[in-house]
């Protein structure tokens, strides 16, 4: 067993894709080695040889790995020509920990190490520079006390020991920088660290460079063990055995003086996706300079520089005296460095992010990894390199983070005004995009202001269904309660619209009509603005840009509908939210709750009156008057959706939620409908239930009530003979919702069929339905088999499943999910991201029982999931035909699907 | 393949064990000729049949079975020595349907088959009794006409055709009575009948023999497919394959003159079960006159005849003369009748319930069957014959109805006094058992009351915890709202309280102090009954008779538990509830359920001040309260369950239930916590939940308030160190509610162990401990495996996993699953009969997945289910280790689980 690999001088025992045994950081730099880029020379200790240490324990792993790791010190004393732990020619050497992904709670770094009273004077000599030697011992002093000694003080507000030696020594000399003690000072500040030392550990400082090493190596394998890594591990899933590698290697310095520098970059801009070489550096400065902010980084190229300059309002001049690029200042590591940035782009076939550093004028690359980007240049890039022949299709899908798509569809801040912006509250980031506007409290107003052309942020305790047409006038909603599957949540996705949720501090008064956020009182009126994408409520009018959807996002469509195998629909309840879902590629309609039709203008009293009805002709009555308003929103969708299939839902909730809570508009339905108050209050008191979740609704209305049904499948049914008579190719799909037992279906299907045959023979046409089912109760996932003798479709509604399977309601569970996220207990949230762990076995269990007793079986799923990317290739995977999301998640799950079938075929 | 098995004179084509093949009765109709019984000839069609003829329709049928169908009425004929269709020596045949269990809605028996225009005349002149002849004649053209030709009507409320002529005779010629028409007005009648038939059907009556018997025969195969007997079979899951058989048997007439006679009997005395043969008898009559009521039934011992005179109060001389026995009546065929009832007893080793028929002297049996009996009957007969040798003790045990033992627990309301009792309201059997008392409304007043020694009935809309108390002193509970799962339902059963909820037309005026039931005003004071094993609601009071335990009770609980591989636990809070389980023979507890403990006296104010505490400190402050009190609840129950273990749950239900709701009490906690109103109300308020069964309860609460179990732990170990140090045998077994994700579990063990070792060190002493948890998320059922690395143990709460599996809140649910059992959705109440194919999937694979992480998981269930016989077995055949139900439900689940073991052993 091979327990250290070696690299240096463009050599390497490893390989980039030995990242498991060498962790990522360790698998790189033997990388860069192969293919001839500047590296300082080192070595890494394997992943296992952490498993082993924590099997075996210190002592046996030291002496298993001593002879190796001397070995590999002398490999690097070779390349060098230095020696560790000598006072002539010293080896100093960095120790870094580097698993298989970055992990916070892990050992960093140690730098410098190998230090020692002696070495220091031979470091002073050699580089001529007492100050930069000595200020290199006493960080090194202070950075093993703190990370390998543990002195790192636990809490921000305990003491630190170096910090209070530090700011002595600074009052002393009555300075506030750093950089203002001279050698005499950091001599002193060396003894004064080393004394903490001994103070805090009972133990001198490690004088052998040895033992420092050895210290530093046992200190990255303990930090694998940490609280705050298993912690970490835990919550994102890493097996404890796949350990951490250490790797130590020669050190180089950016600060020798003006021919040495530090600095980072990218291969391409990060921000858009330009293929622009760009990056900052500092002369005679280390990397943490860079990015301290106390002296200003110049940039690497000419061009950069002067865009730079031109932004800042600097003059030429001064900018190249002053702030020259590294293309003038060090122009021959300027032409290396943008050589060796090329052959890395064109190895790793992707946009880098580098860290370099030149030491007397010799360029040294520290790090190279693929970059971070947004959303816009994801696109811009892969489809770059695409029509470069560099990389190929499937890999340009498999490179889209489905989710930073989202940053392409909605408004967003101009990034200039945020910096302004002063932030009053947070919550979730229930739906994207940036609003901006002057809070009211009720959706009368939201109406009437909107009327008056004036921009509103309805701010909320929570919003229920009588909200509704006040949302549809806002420009963002912000409610106190509430978590990312709210009504509020939900309603505005579906919208596209801006909401923030469940901002659990503000306080709302709705008698005062005053929002308190952030301490400060905030009255009707006030503008605000809200990021749904960040959960961030700004005070003020902070100002927006529009989204452009570029060709470079159409190109990325198409290429996901080129290898999908599952095609993406949309849950929409009007045919303006239909066409905004099909101008984003939206296949069909998955879920249309119609439940949502019955709230406007005169429909709310139809069906308070279906439901205040004594009998079965009151409710027929009732049902008359709301079947021609149903059947026109249908006509609508249908032929917003021509071609495609629209799958409605059969009335949901249970009906407490459509009669009026308020005397007064109780005292109202009651004169209208001749009843006295008593009768329609004692009426819409019965039908409270203590837990309405579980409660009469779903098909367990249309069953009790069957005339309620015969009325949505007659206006569905007649809806689409009249559209098809206009020439509309129509495809209506019947859902029963919340079917348990088979049976339930059954009779629910018994009145649909009759219903149609019933309009089919009065109008003398016909037009092909389908009848099918949400799976969203436990029991419908387990007894499928026998669902599917009936349903022609099964469609799992994942919010009510993930609600019933953990016994969380959406509307109680954030008060103590919150909780659970922090303790660790959950990692994501169920109602965000499909538990395929138990929910996804239920998933998985329903679809393939259905299909059992059904081959042809439809699947699909019209939960929230249907837009969250890993829940969507997770029913890919499954082999399920459709998911369906709110329109403007469907370009995430078209890419999502896509990446799943790519996956699948390899 | 033989399709007709012919019986007769001591011989038979079938046997008793062929019941597939012939049906129940076919198969005993055979069996009976085998043994030597005299039964009238007769043959059987198969069930297989029936399913050729469902398949390949009427003609193909009749076509392939017209030979065999005339030999076996060949076979009668010669037998009998009477000729089918013949008007010189008439064959008349009776024609019955006979399924393998008896089912509603199929055509059941037509009569005097055969009979025609000259036939009537033949069979006038062979009895010497014209009467007789046309009052068999009208009454088969009335029978055929409703059953084969389906003239009976289908609502009550429709015309009756034959009803409708036989109105008019009597009316025209002025009498009452069917008996009071000649043989000229039951010719006039015939000839009517023939004319209504021919009215409604279009056909003349037919006069053929042959033609009215395969009328007959389809009509039978017909009525298999008819609407109510596929529903039932529906309901039943009766599968439509097994198909009906057809018997055709010689008639027999009981109604012949005074050497003929008709009657029912039993083996034994099917209330009692002492061993006497008993039955009653008519002469001159046919079997529809003995259950008519019109005569007074004579009883066919002497002994029998004696005893009924007494009870009568008829002295013997009027006995004698006027209801003689059998064995005085007809000595020979008295004699004949006790012989062979013995023989059949003998035969079948079960009491059976016979029909016989005497015609002319000579004796028929018409039907043998294992008779109906009740709970006390059915452990007297099973426990005589065992000791006689009969029957095995395996046989014992499978013949106990579990749910029958229920009847010998409870006290039971005179039956005599039941007689002149009146119903007023009809609600659930929730708990069963018979109470009397006067009508409070309030908890305190039912303390009250009681306290002055009086009886009282609570009467509720429904019970929340803080009526506790009030049930404690009730004699019964009778609530308009809630399930068998209720509140009311569940902690009266616990208790083994009589209880009647869910009574959904009583009206509760809490404001009036009334109850308005069966259109009657009911004040406080007023005396009302209960009977909590039917549901029903009695005015006034009805006297009750405790029940006794008898010897044979006692001995079928030994043998249950000889044979049994599950022990029983049971459900308690109280050590008065534990001590009655463990006398009913309860193994330990099962689920002690900690929040009951909660509202007595000042634990309620110690509880409030925890809730409304502003942190932890405060929080902490007020455990220290319940601390001592909690820790002495356990002591007592620990002490009572010397020697097995107890389950103790920790706290589960949500914080609001504990709060007060009104602002009297809450102004009073406010006082006492020296807090404003507003900020108790505000709490309160805050604590309130969409859907409190989904919300912030159980383990969340735990993990959340971790103090909260650090309180429970402490005061489990402490109270089990307290008894230990008394010598008690102590097995603490600590349950972590409504678990999901097996890092909850992980939380709450930690916190466990961390306490009990902590009160290990300071009492310098320890105990062994589990910890377990419930299994009543769906979650927990599909991870089962993870959470079985945590888990000593498992105990499915099948309760909440009905709940959620199925998406019935209990609370709500009892609205629409009473139509649900109405329309055939459902069968049974899932929250009473464990839904195996639904749920029982989740406890099949949480069992399995359970003890594939840990082979040595203790498994049971504690759900209500853990006491109902079906569901006892299903999880005894799933091989738990133990179910635990309400005290009173010991017995019963004790049998059940035996009767499992048997089945599993054969």
């Amino acid at each position: 067993m091979k327990r250290i690999y070696t690299f240096g001088n463009g050599k390497a025992e490893g390989r980039a894709d030995m990242k498991n045994l060498l962790g990522g950081k360790g698998a790189n730099l033997a990388e860069m080695n192969l293919i001839g880029v500047p590296v300082p020379p080192g070595f890494t200790i394997t992943t296992e040889v952490c498993t082993e240490y924590n099997e075996q324990g210190k002592d046996a792993i030291v002496a298993l790995i001593k002879d190796d790791v001397e070995k590999a010190i002398n490999h690097i004393e070779e390349l060098t020509g230095n020696k560790f732990n000598d006072s002539e020619n010293p080896l100093l050497v960095s120790v870094r920990s580097g698993a298989r992904v970055s992990m916070p709670g892990m050992m960093d770094t140690v730098l410098n190490l190998g230090m020692n009273d002696h070495v220091v004077e031979a470091l002073a000599r050699k580089s001529g520079n007492p100050r930069f030697a000595w200020d290199s011992y006493r960080r090194f002093v202070q950075m093993y006390g703190d990370v390998v000694l543990g002195m790192k003080p636990k809490n921000k507000t305990d003491i630190d020991p170096f910090e209070e030696v530090m700011d002595g020594v600074k009052a002393e000399k009555g300075v506030k920088l750093d950089t203002e003690l001279d050698v005499e000072d950091l001599k002193k500040l060396v003894k004064l660290f080393k004394a903490a030392v001994l103070n805090a550990t009972g133990h001198d400082f490690p004088e052998s460079a040895w033992d420092q090493l050895w210290g530093a190596i046992c200190a990255v394998f303990d930090s694998w063990m940490n609280e705050r890594a298993i912690l970490y591990r835990r919550m994102n899933q890493i097996p404890e055995e796949w350990g951490t590698a250490v790797n130590v290697q020669a050190m180089v310095y950016g600060n020798m003086g003006e021919t040495s520098a530090t600095g980072v970059a990218f291969t391409r801009d990060a921000a858009t996706g330009e293929d622009i070489f760009n990056g900052e550096y500092l002369i005679n400065a280390q990397g943490e300079d860079v990015v301290a902010g106390v002296r200003t980084p110049q940039q690497i190229t000419i061009e950069g520089s002067r865009r730079w300059a031109k932004l800042q309002g600097i003059s030429e001049e001064v900018r190249a005296s002053k702030y020259p690029s590294l293309e003038e200042s060090m122009p021959e590591c300027a032409k290396e460095l943008i050589a060796t940035q090329q052959k890395l782009e064109d190895h790793y076939k992707d946009m880098q992010d580098l860290e370099f550093t030149i030491q007397n004028g010799k360029l040294w690359l520290l790090q190279t990894r693929n970059g971070k980007r947004t959303g816009a240049a994801m696109v811009k890039i892969a489809m770059d390199m695409l029509r470069a022949g560099i990389i190929d299709e499937k890999t340009v899908l498999r490179r889209m983070e489905p989710q930073k798509l989202d940053e392409l569809l909605h408004p967003v801040f101009d990034k200039a005004a945020l910096q302004s912006a002063k932030t009053v509250a947070k919550g979730l980031p229930a739906s994207p995009g940036a609003a901006t506007g002057q809070i009211v409290f009720f959706a009368d107003d939201a109406e009437a202001w909107a009327e008056r052309k004036k921009k509103v942020i309805m701010v909320r305790m929570e919003t229920s269904p009588e909200d509704l047409r006040g949302m549809t006038k806002a420009q963002g909603i912000l409610t106190a309660r509430g978590g990312m599957t709210s009504h509020a949540a939900v309603v505005a996705r579906g919208m596209g619209k801006c909401c923030v949720s469940g901002a659990g501090e503000i306080e709302v008064d709705y008698k005062a009509r005053t929002v308190t956020m952030g301490g400060k009182v905030f009255k009707e009126g006030d503008w605000i603005s809200l990021d749904g994408s960040t959960g961030d409520v700004y005070e003020g009018l902070v100002s927006t840009v529009d989204a452009e959807l570029s060709g470079d996002f159409a190109a990325i469509m198409n290429l996901a509908d080129k290898y999908t195998n599952v095609f993406v629909r949309t849950n929409a309840d009007t045919p303006r939210d239909a066409s905004v879902a099909r101008k984003f590629g939206a296949r069909g309609i998955g879920l249309c709750r119609t439940e949502h039709m019955f709230f406007e203008g005169d429909r709310i009293k139809a069906m308070r009156e279906m439901i205040i009805a004594k009998d079965e002709t009151g409710r027929r009555i009732a049902l008359a008057k709301l079947l021609p308003m149903q059947r026109s929103d249908f006509e609508g969708i249908f032929e917003a959706m021509d071609g495609y299939g629209v799958t409605i839902r059969l009335l949901d909730p249970p009906l407490h939620e459509f009669v009026p809570h308020q005397l007064a508009t109780q005292k109202e339905l009651a004169e209208e409908m001749g009843l006295t108050i008593e009768e329609v209050k004692s009426k819409c008191d019965s039908l409270e239930e203590f837990n309405p979740m579980l409660g009469h609704r779903g098909c367990r209305l249309g069953n009790t009530y069957p005339e309620i049904t015969e009325m949505q499948a007659r206006a569905i049914i007649e809806a689409a003979l009249n559209v098809k008579a206009r020439g509309i190719d129509v495809h209506p799909e019947i859902m029963v919702p919340l079917v348990g037992v088979v049976k339930e279906l059954q009779m629910q299907a018994d009145i649909i069929n009759r219903t149609a045959q019933t309009v089919f023979a009065e109008r003398g046409d016909t037009v092909p339905y389908k009848i099918g089912t949400m799976i969203e109760v436990p029991r419908a996932a387990l007894v499928a088999d026998q669902i599917a003798t009936v349903a022609d479709f099964f469609s799992f509604g994942t919010n009510d499943l993930t609600q019933m399977t953990f016994g969380y309601s959406r509307d109680d569970a954030p008060k103590f999910l919150k909780f659970y996220k922090e303790l660790g207990i959950i990692k994501t949230d169920p109602f965000e991201v499909l538990d395929q762990e138990g929910v996804g076995q239920l998933v998985a269990m329903g679809t393939q029982k259905g299909r059992a007793t059904k081959p042809e079986l439809k699947v699909g799923i019209c939960g929230e999931h249907g837009g969250e990317p890993s829940s969507v290739k997770f029913c890919a995977h499954l082999g399920m035909n459709y998911v369906s999301c709110s329109p403007f998640r469907v370009p995430i799950a078209r890419v999502a699907a896509a990446q799943a079938a790519v996956e699948d075929a390899q």
